[in-house]
């Protein structure tokens, strides 16, 4: 079974190579897919969401994924298995609760903390080597979730909030969820949100935030507009996203994750 | 059948991970050879050359290639098959074009846009998960080229132009290629052309560019010269380059992609 | 036979990618595990002492290294099995010399310079391509050790030397050995020489270097101070290591790899 990777280690260290090492002693033959290690450091929110996002496009298999401000402390390390049957393994701080919510929610849930899977000694500062790669090496080679670990209530697993949206009559009051490294800013809004607010493909639209104001073409795809332009069109991931061809709509807007974005229609 | 990747998407964000994904769900035991991810943002020319380079030393197999400005526009996404039986997949913007040129030119070619392979709903921006992905792994299970799209005439492909380099009795007129990493920088001459103007290893030349003059020595590798000095020596890929040792070129002689660059015997 | 690679080459040229694909051409199904190719450039201490940290969570194989400033110079290129049995395959500059010390030392050697397995003609300066991984390519389809090159005493292969720190009564004088991408230092101290100096979890200690002072909590994970609190800690790989909570403590403190620091019990 397919294990596949996400972590904000980074490429700079050894840290992804050793977890690939681990995994491979266990199953020298599992397909992996390096999801991507370039999570921002310590930034569970953006692990979460992008774990969502990627997750229809990945084979069913193991997902593990490590963004852990928290390692070596008493936070749990688990791994769930999804109504769906996909398996997710990681730090117990929400960075897996968006994904099981899109796969199905969780059907069974253990405290792989003390899994007989693990590595010993346990060192206090890289969980992913000596905890969540074993266990998710194992798991994708078929060993049962129940012998993984303790066995845990669904229900006390921990979940992510993002921050809602509110769509007005001609304006929605979002907030930015994250940046890529083109700096393209999601939002949390959709499409639909988009048109409540009278915004149709070629419309304009003034986009305020952090005492900025900004006009923007509402489009399909960066082509549509000159170069230096903002535009404001659907991600591949069904966000509404601002961007700018060419150029950085993060650093020419001050766009954040959490930062509130106003959209109104421009008359 | 290996299928092996070429892009601009960089490993902060996890495109290059969904692309892996979306080839795994098809095929999941096909080898992946990640060319490199890390051609300039849409930087056309050097992700041809790069591919171009690379390709001797790829498994045969469906090359896959993706640096799209004009993404989510009416440009051709396209697959082509080359004489000596590569598969190339990417956008009909010039990028595939030196490839097919070293491969035995194309002999068949099809417009995938509209691919029965590809993932609907297509995103505007990221064909790369929901066209050439999916039309790369299903070529490299096995599926007919001509049922991947519709058929193309290959004199109909976009061409890419390089500029060319004059040499004279004493003296060659070269551009920039490409810069890599380090900071050396490639010329569009080799070592015949070099030879040609008097070059030989162990001589000096003259080397102008951008108002600045500076002396190089021509050598096999950059241990051949002192820490500091500017070497002319030819690289991996056949070409003349230039480059410090322990230094960076390109920074010093402000030497940039298409920047002329002249090179004369040093008396 | 697994295949890993470590490098200086990192992810923004061809240099991974063509390894790759010159091994997958050789053995198109052997795993090949990347251990990371963000060693600093040209650093073979930095290199040795990854590739000897990360050695026992590698399945055995083939470990192909490369960290190579006298390219293309008569430095020789070597291939060794090592005394467990792995293989390893790179330039003979120290580079390899922490691992095979680790992995039960060196029981035969071969120069591979002109190894019958190198793809001719061989680059001045791209011996990863030519050289290397064709050859570990071949040792992990097989080959025999013997038939690479040309056979070698062990003895006259290159060791690296590593600072060695002095442990007194009450302080300890050590040096950093690496720096990792978050600023964590590792020093050439383990836990017990630590405790030779009276430091426990819990106690506060004195670090010098360069001039400058400040107090560390001896904890066993970052969690365990607030955040931008200096930290001594047992890392991964059982180096005492400084760190800053959510900080960069080689930014803050000056560290890098040789400098001096002085652990003192804190009255």
């Amino acid at each position: 079974m397919t294990v596949t990777l996400l972590t904000d280690y980074g490429h700079d260290d050894e840290f992804v190579g050793v977890c690939h090492g681990v995994i491979r002693t266990i199953v020298p033959d599992a397909p992996i897919v390096d999801v991507t290690h370039g999570i921002p450091r310590h930034s569970i929110r953006h692990g979460a969401l992008v774990l969502r996002n990627a997750l229809p496009y990945l084979p069913p298999g193991v997902h593990m994924a490590v963004v852990d401000p928290q390692v070596g402390t008493e936070r749990r390390a688990v791994a769930v298995r999804c109504g769906d049957g996909r398996l997710l393994v990681g730090p117990d701080n929400g960075l897996l609760s968006l994904a099981w919510e899109r796969a199905g929610g969780v059907v069974e849930a253990v405290d792989v903390s003390r899994s007989p899977h693990r590595l010993e000694p346990v060192s206090a500062t890289f969980h992913g080597r000596d905890v969540f790669a074993p266990v998710a090496a194992h798991l994708s080679a078929g060993a049962a979730l129940a012998d993984a670990g303790d066995p845990l209530d669904p229900a006390d697993l921990v979940e992510l909030e993002l921050p809602v949206a509110s769509v007005g009559a001609d304006e929605a009051l979002a907030h930015v969820l994250l940046v890529d490294r083109f700096g393209n800013a999601a939002l949390n809004l959709d499409h639909a949100a988009l048109l409540a607010t009278g915004g149709t493909i070629g419309s304009r639209v003034l986009v305020e935030s952090g005492g900025r104001s900004r006009k923007a073409t509402v489009v399909q795809t960066f082509a549509d507009v000159a170069p230096g332009e903002l535009l404001l069109y659907e991600d591949a991931w069904g966000w509404l996203a601002l961007a700018i061809n060419r150029g950085d709509a993060a650093a020419e807007l001050g766009l954040e994750p959490d930062r509130e974005v106003r959209i109104a229609a421009s008359r």
